[in-house]
C-alpha cells in the first residue's frame, strides 16, 4: 500500500502527478488536505476535530481530503482508513515550489512526510522548483518513479525520509541526482503592508531565500538544484545540535 | 531587548511567568498569539494577512496580540515593532505541557524560539510539565531566571537554541539541570470518534508519547525529566541524516 499526500492541497496539479507515477507500483491511497496547507510545518489540530470525506478525484484510486494539516492527514491515514494495514512507502507532494534546505522545516509536504517517518514507514517528499499552476511536471515525474521504484525494492535502513527536490528544466537539461546533506540558508523576509477595507493595517509575508554556503561546497541541495541536479537529502527528526552539548555543560552548575 | 512569546497565547498564565522573570534583565517586549496555537509547529502564515494589536496585559509591558502562529509573532517582532534593533534574546513559554524528546517537531513554543535561532538570535524555549491553567510556575520561574541570566552573561556560540523542560514538582524536589540529547520515542495516537450536530462523523486526536530509551541512557531529555532534573537540550535546525548519506548514494546511479 502506498500512502499519498501532499500541501497544496488534493486537487492540486502536482498530487495528481504523483499519483500517475505510484499507481504503476500497486495499490494506492490518497488522504490530503481539503485546502492549500503551504508553510503549515509540523502543524497538528489540537484543538478542534477534524472530518475526512470520500471525493472523487482520480480515475480508479481511492481518495479522503481532510479538513486538517498535511500531518493530521497522515496521522488519520494510518490510524483510522489503514487501521492495522502496513503502508509500503508514503509520499508526499509534488509540492508546487522549493523544500530544499531550511524550507523543509516550514514545508507542509516534508512534515507529512517526516511523519510517516517518525511512524517508521518508509518516506519521501517530492517538490519541483516552480510554484505554477501550471507547472510542468515531465521530469519530476521520471525522477519520482525511478526513486519510488529503487526504494520499493530496497527499502531504507534507519533513515526513513528522503527530501527531494527537482529543478525545474526540461529532463534533457537535468544532470542527474545528487545526494546530499540539507543547505544553510535563510529566509530574509519583508511584509507588505496595507490596510484592510476597515482601515486597519495588515501584513503579508514575503521574502526571498539567501545562501550561506561556499559556492564551492558541492555537497549541498542548494548547490545541487541550482547545477540542475536532483537533490536527494536523507533525513531525520532530531533536532539535538550534539557537537554543542559540552559547550552548554556549566549550565548544570550554576 | 528581550522578546518574548509562547503558544498557548497572551493571556496564558505562563507567558505572564515568563515576563515577570524577563523583566528583572532589562526591556521587554512580548509578541503573542491571540488565541492558543498549541500544535503548530513551524507553521507559517502564507494565505492571508496578519494583524498586531497593541494590548494591555502585563503592568509596564509593552505587548501585542497577533492573529498569525508563534513563527509568524517572532518574523513580525523582529522584521516590523523591532525592525533594526538588536534582540539579545528571545524566550518563548513558559509551555504549559511538556516539550521534550520528538515534541519539539509538534510545539509552536519551540518553533518559535527556534526562528529566532535561524535569524542568529539566542533563543530559549521553557516548557513545564503541567497542561492546567492552574500549574503552579514556581520551579519554572526559579530555573528560568538562572538560565536566563547565565545566558545574558556568556551569549551562546554556535548553536542559538536551547529546549528547556522543567518537571511538574515542587523546586526542593528537582535534582538540578541535565545538558542532554533530545530524547528518542513517539506518540501513540488514537482518534476519539464521535458525531457532530448534523450526524457528519469526526476525529479528534488523543494519544500518549511512548518513549524508545533504554532505561540505563541517562543522557536524553526524557530521563532527566522522569528523574526530576530540568532538562536542556542545545538543538539546531538541520535535519540532514548525516550518517545515511552514504547508504542512499546509490540513488545516484539508477
Amino acid at each position: 500500500m502506498i500512502l499519498i499526500t501532499n500541501d497544496d492541497g488534493i486537487v492540486a496539479p502536482g498530487i495528481r502527478a504523483l499519483v500517475e507515477v505510484a499507481r504503476k507500483f500497486g495499490e494506492v491511497l490518497v488522504v490530503a488536505p481539503d485546502s492549500p496547507q503551504s508553510g503549515q510545518g509540523h502543524a497538528i489540530t489540537l484543538n478542534q476535530p477534524l472530518k475526512l470525506r470520500k471525493v472523487k478525484v482520480f480515475d480508479e484510486v481511492d481518495a479522503y481530503e481532510c479538513t486538517g494539516t498535511p500531518v493530521d492527514c497522515v496521522k488519520l491515514a494510518k490510524n483510522v482508513l489503514l487501521k492495522g494495514q502496513k503502508i509500503d512507502l508514503c509520499i508526499s507532494g509534488i509540492n508546487h515550489g522549493a523544500n530544499s534546505a531550511l524550507n523543509i522545516l516550514y514545508s507542509g509536504t516534508m512534515s507529512a512526510a517526516m511523519e510517516a517517518s517518525i511512524e517508521k514507514i518508509d518516506s519521501i517528499g517530492f517538490s519541483l522548483l516552480d510554484f505554477s499552476f501550471e507547472a510542468d511536471f515531465t521530469s519530476a515525474k521520471y525522477y519520482a518513479e525511478k526513486i519510488i521504484r529503487s526504494v520499493l525494492e530496497q527499502p531504507m535502513g534507519d533513515c526513513k525520509l528522503l527530501n527531494v527536490n527537482i529543478p525545474a528544466c526540461p529532463l534533457e537539461e537535468i544532470k542527474g541526482m545528487k545526494v546530499c546533506r540539507q543547505g544553510n540558508g535563510t529566509w530574509v523576509e519583508d511584509f507588505q503592508e496595507g490596510h484592510d477595507p476597515r482601515g486597519e493595517k495588515y501584513y503579508w509575508l514575503t521574502g526571498k531565500f539567501v545562501s550561506f554556503e561556499d559556492e564551492g561546497d558541492k555537497n549541498n541541495d542548494i548547490w545541487a538544484l541550482k547545477n540542475n541536479y536532483v537533490s536527494i537529502v536523507p533525513s531525520g527528526h532530531d533536532l539535538t545540535y550534539y557537537s554543542e552539548i559540552d559547550n552548554f555543560k556549566h549550565l548544570e552548575n550554576i
